[in-house]
């Protein structure tokens, strides 16, 4: 399989101009405008600024309009003077650029990667005269920059204190933003605010100004480097916040370095916002790993939402759930019903350590990757889903601490190969004792999460457990930014609220949830999101905010190449009907479109399968009845399908009658229209069946 | 003289209260109050909280109206576990002072002391179960609290990643505040937004909320800890920054420590708020120096202005302003007319190492502090102001390197006591290089101006400084926290927008400054602003946004010991009527009281002067035109005053007519009322000299 065949030539042309053959022009502040570009249907411009002090800056407009106002770029370092003023123009360079690559596995078959390229070098007027160069590469859906540090006699190693860019918005608006904590966690609550109320927020970060526009503030091909929060400073200027590290600098390397790739979004609506999150993949270098088709995309089930629903426990004890009896009792299950995997969580020794018996509270030092608790006999439940077509999906919980999981990484992945299990599910939960790593005094330091320390970390486990055919899903992850690109064994996380917070969530996910996180994390890439909790209960069968119809709808929704069925077997074979569909949806895609959306309100996608005629719909909305009228004409032209319907009932509430759901079937075409009630709380869920004309 | 006289007798009690004797009561979160206390009066209420998940969080509250709702504590560490949850009552104590002392030099003579303090202790349950002891102070007018951190076996030294106090005001308004950026300096215009809208702030930061309440965030005693900024992290909730350091840990220390104090100064109107500072003093350990009365309050004059208006340079050369000439001219002018100090920048050697001829913006690393260029002959101008009765002030500019100035500190200061130089001025400028500190690796390491390696230098330049009877003014410096209480040399600093902002500022200083200095900046303590200007001029005869009477008024209303007559000789020599209320304003006071004021506004002072019966009277406003009519009720009942008033001309205006001035006396007593118009951007500044009745 050819994973990134070029369909359409490369066109380059690289133009050193000299700075002093540049037009001078002025932006409003009264620095000089030293160099400009256009994306390459002149939708997108920026202008690259200077100012009278000699700091450099950057403004991003669109169709004539700013986006970004006059933002400044610079570092901070712990061992050398800031690079902050006192620049020149040292020389600029253009390029264009057109491909359209191949996704082994995704939402789309194909990635068109279409951008005008932009180099500015400055050079600094005294002293030290260090280069700062910024790459911009414009697209028509957004614009990404990066730093290049080159080495010189008297600058090999870059310790960087801080970044100092910029992100000033141009226009007042609305915020959909999550925000940073001292857990150093991802998984809260998505706020909703002006954007000049904005406190510290992870990103993605999106904004709707009072034009419509819609933006959001990511970064891309987060290697080697510290990621991204921003804080607002003042007003609507966003200031980036690197991840401290125990050490000092946030980012300490050699040079020459290229930064990872900050990226402003930008489209003229909602749908567009989430397209233009290709943006991200097109910011990551190629796949390096050749032929991943030992990844199938799958659905899978697991020993996990029984722990959460506090019936079994990851601990060992009466009460453990990862026994030899029960994983076989899910691999039946799974193998009846077409499911490509189990994961099994909580079958190694290490979970004990906690004085409360919760072991998701424990200092991971406990922790073995290689050896089961006495009652789970893993070679022999390997053997029998082998003997079932089912794949076991790994399973190596930290509690964040990397020093005692780095130690045991190559034995726990080498039992994994050796056992042909080719995805493991990692987690670095972290509550009780923070990201514990080794450092290079040989001690323990405690470490961020999005830190670079733990970037370099989750790296170091994906390319070994690449040499090992085996695919990780990262929980407590760093955040995605397009590495499945480069390293498409990394195919999925979490990294964000998931299904689990429905079963002890205080609060539990609210109805918005998923119609935030639409336009919010998932722009950066896949989640493990675990939904299809179809007996709509949590621990001690409290209430999901959710609708039935909204369960199927998550699999078309929240995008993820792993797909679990989350809920017990027992409620899936006690709910035939909806767990049909469930069975059916598909988890690779061809192609993707958003009908429908409004950030935090609505989302209504159609996705083909990959590899077939059949499409989906999934649509969800937030606490208010919503509605949709979408056309249809995403379908083949001329040809007739078979839509089976999966609705919010009419009288449907999260609040009062969840399970109200309207199952149907209408033949449809391509020149038809759908228009479907969304109850509060509520979703639609539909696969469109190619029928035989 | 007696500097700490104790004036009322400490009334102390110390109980031990045995946690299981507590009531237990729940706040609105669903955490247990397990400890509370009130102030002396029982107008300020803390509840101590404790979260199911064994969070420690407080609640204060004024007259039973919610002034911060609950709010977390805690820390992380670089190497070891954070301390955040798993807490669990330990023991509780209270205790009751009541003080009164005098400052040496200062606002008052006398400041009462006056308190119930509360100390509670938690234990972690788990694991390294370590104590975390957090000590109230609850005063009238607002709160100061404190971790405490004991010395265990395992737990001897804290590397503090970060501090996790919040503040969540409980109520919307307005917040005052200055950010904090990256060129870690704190100088920047005030803003004024919802308090839901600021960003990243420095303290103090100033708040009236919707039903009035005034309130100010800042911290006292910053002692071998770093300072702390705050963040605000959603709604109305703000988060403890502690400032960088290059080597990790935000804070590294040996264990016992006890952190600097958080304070919230709590006030029903702005008068009440200004006056509520001086619990930043009382939260400090009193006078440890002695006697320093070879420190006078005083006023200034010096080579300093000149170069700010570009008519001479700190470096050498043809327009080098540190002559000896120059400086025997200086020490005529102040002789003359009654100031006790000349200052001379420039006077050393290292001002010319910056490529374009700007010694401000050097990287400090040629400053000599012992050396003068050879056209300054220091021991005969010190010889000569001697001879005069004038002092010499010393200026001891590093450029941000103290690694530089640490080698020469005590050469420097030597040389100042041979020449009996009882002050210096230090300068932080490190906007070329930052602030490059010798590390204990032997390099050189950039640091943070309110980091903890600078706090730890600026005592260390005060204490050797002291012990050669110096006192020292410091310009960038770190914050005041009310240090000069028990360090009475260090007399006054900068660390905001001074005069000089009003030679070549982009912007200018805007009419309202003064009256948001005076509610923000002015709470943590003197402040050296160079006021006087009363040419009305900047650089190249720009005008300056003030009447002239204001410019009298600030010597009121910024408070200094040490107070500069800013301009040049030749611009009193042509202004005398206005230039006698300069020479006759004291600077040294027996009492304060703010007759009228609002935040950003107006402020309205009477002062009397120390070891006499005048008072002074000082108002300044912002661009709109202002009025006050305030009771003369401060001054001695049945006495006569010639109130010597200089208002602005009924015509006045900062924009078309600043120096309409009248000049003009009135007999008052005690029961007289003063009314008065302040024109926009301007003043007022009246002297009630006692008359022999």
């Amino acid at each position: 399989m050819t994973l990134f065949r070029l369909l359409a030539a490369a066109v380059l042309c690289l133009i050193a101009i000299p700075a002093a053959a540049q037009t001078v022009a002025q932006a409003p502040s009264g620095s000089q405008i030293v160099a400009t570009a256009d994306s390459p249907s002149k939708v997108i411009h920026v202008d690259v600024t200077l100012s009278p002090e000699g700091r450099v800056g950057y403004i991003v407009s669109r169709q004539g309009k700013p986006v970004i106002a006059e933002s400044r770029l610079g570092f901070l370092f712990t061992d050398a003077p800031q690079m902050l003023r006192n620049f020149k123009l040292a020389g600029q360079a253009t390029r264009s650029f057109d491909q359209t690559w191949e996704e082994p596995w995704g939402e789309y078959r194909t990635i068109r990667d279409r951008y005008n390229e932009l180099a500015v070098s400055f050079d600094e007027t005294k002293w030290l005269k260090r280069r700062m160069t910024v790459v911009f590469r414009l697209f028509d859906d957004g614009i990404g920059f990066r730093y290049e540090l080159p080495r010189a006699p008297d600058f090999t190693h870059a310790n960087i204190a801080d970044e100092l860019t910029e992100f000033n918005v141009a226009e007042p608006g609305t915020a959909w933003w999550d925000e940073a904590l001292e857990w150093n966690r991802a998984e809260y609550l998505y706020r909703r605010t002006p954007i000049d109320e904005v406190g510290v927020a992870q990103t993605p970060i999106t904004f709707r100004t009072d034009s419509g526009l819609h933006l959001s503030i990511h970064e891309a091909a987060l290697v080697d480097y510290s990621g991204m929060d921003l804080r607002r400073v003042h007003d609507n200027v966003f200031k980036a916040m690197l991840m401290p590290s125990s050490t000092g600098p946030k980012v300490s390397r050699g040079l020459p370095l290229a930064t990872p790739w900050r990226v402003i979004m930008i489209a003229p609506d909602a749908p567009g916002l989430y397209k233009s999150a290709q943006i991200i993949l097109n910011l990551n270098e190629p796949n390096k790993l050749g032929d991943v088709s030992w990844f199938k995309p799958m659905k899978y089930v697991g020993i996990w939402w029984e722990m959460h629903l506090d019936k079994s426990t990851w601990n060992s004890g009466p009460k453990h759930g990862a026994t030899t009896a029960n994983a076989k009792r899910y691999i039946d299950f799974a193998a009846k019903n077409g499911f490509g995997g189990v994961l099994v969580e909580g079958w190694n020794k290490g979970w004990d350590d906690d004085p409360d018996g919760n072991g998701w509270f424990a200092w991971g030092k406990d922790f073995s990757f290689t050896q089961p608790y006495p009652d789970f006999d893993l070679p022999a439940v390997a053997a029998y889903a082998h003997k079932k077509g089912v794949g076991l999906i790994g399973h190596h919980e930290t509690a964040g601490n990397i020093a005692n999981y780095e130690k045991q990484l190559i034995p726990a992945l080498e039992l994994y190969r050796r056992l042909g299990i080719h995805a493991v599910k990692t987690g670095y939960v972290a509550d009780a004792g923070g990201i514990q790593a080794l450092g290079a005094d040989g001690k323990i330091h405690f470490e961020w999460h999005q830190g670079q320390v733990m970037v370099d970390h989750h790296l170091k486990v994906i390319t070994e457990a690449a040499k090992r055919q085996i695919a990780v899903d990262a929980h407590e992850p760093v955040k995605d930014t397009g590495l499945r690109r480069t390293y498409p064994n990394w195919v999925s996380r979490e990294g964000q609220r998931g299904m689990e917070y429905n079963a002890w969530g205080e609060p539990k996910n609210p109805p918005e949830h998923e119609a935030n996180l639409v336009f919010t994390r998932m722009l950066s890439g896949p989640m493990d999101f675990t939904p299809g909790i179809v007996s709509l209960k949590g621990k001690d069968d409290t209430p999901i905010l959710s609708t039935l119809a909204k369960q199927l709808a998550l699999y078309v929704v929240i995008y993820s190449p792993i797909q679990m069925a989350a809920d017990l077997p027992e409620n899936y074979e006690a709910n035939p009907k909806t767990f049909k569909f469930i069975k059916e949806v598909a988890v690779d895609w061809d192609d993707t479109r958003m009908l429908a959306g409004e950030v935090g309100d609505l989302a209504v996608f159609a996705r083909k399968q990959r590899g077939a005629p059949t499409w989906f719909l999934g649509a969800v909305g937030d606490e208010q009845e919503r509605h949709f009228d979408v056309a249809l004409d995403f379908l083949d032209p001329g040809r007739r399908y078979r839509a089976e319907i999966y609705r919010d009932g009419a009288d449907a509430d999260y609040r009062t009658n969840p399970r109200a759901i309207v199952i149907e079937q209408r033949i449809v075409t391509a020149r038809d229209r759908m228009a479907m009630r969304i109850a509060p709380g509520g979703g639609a869920a539909v696969r469109f069946v190619a029928l035989d004309n």
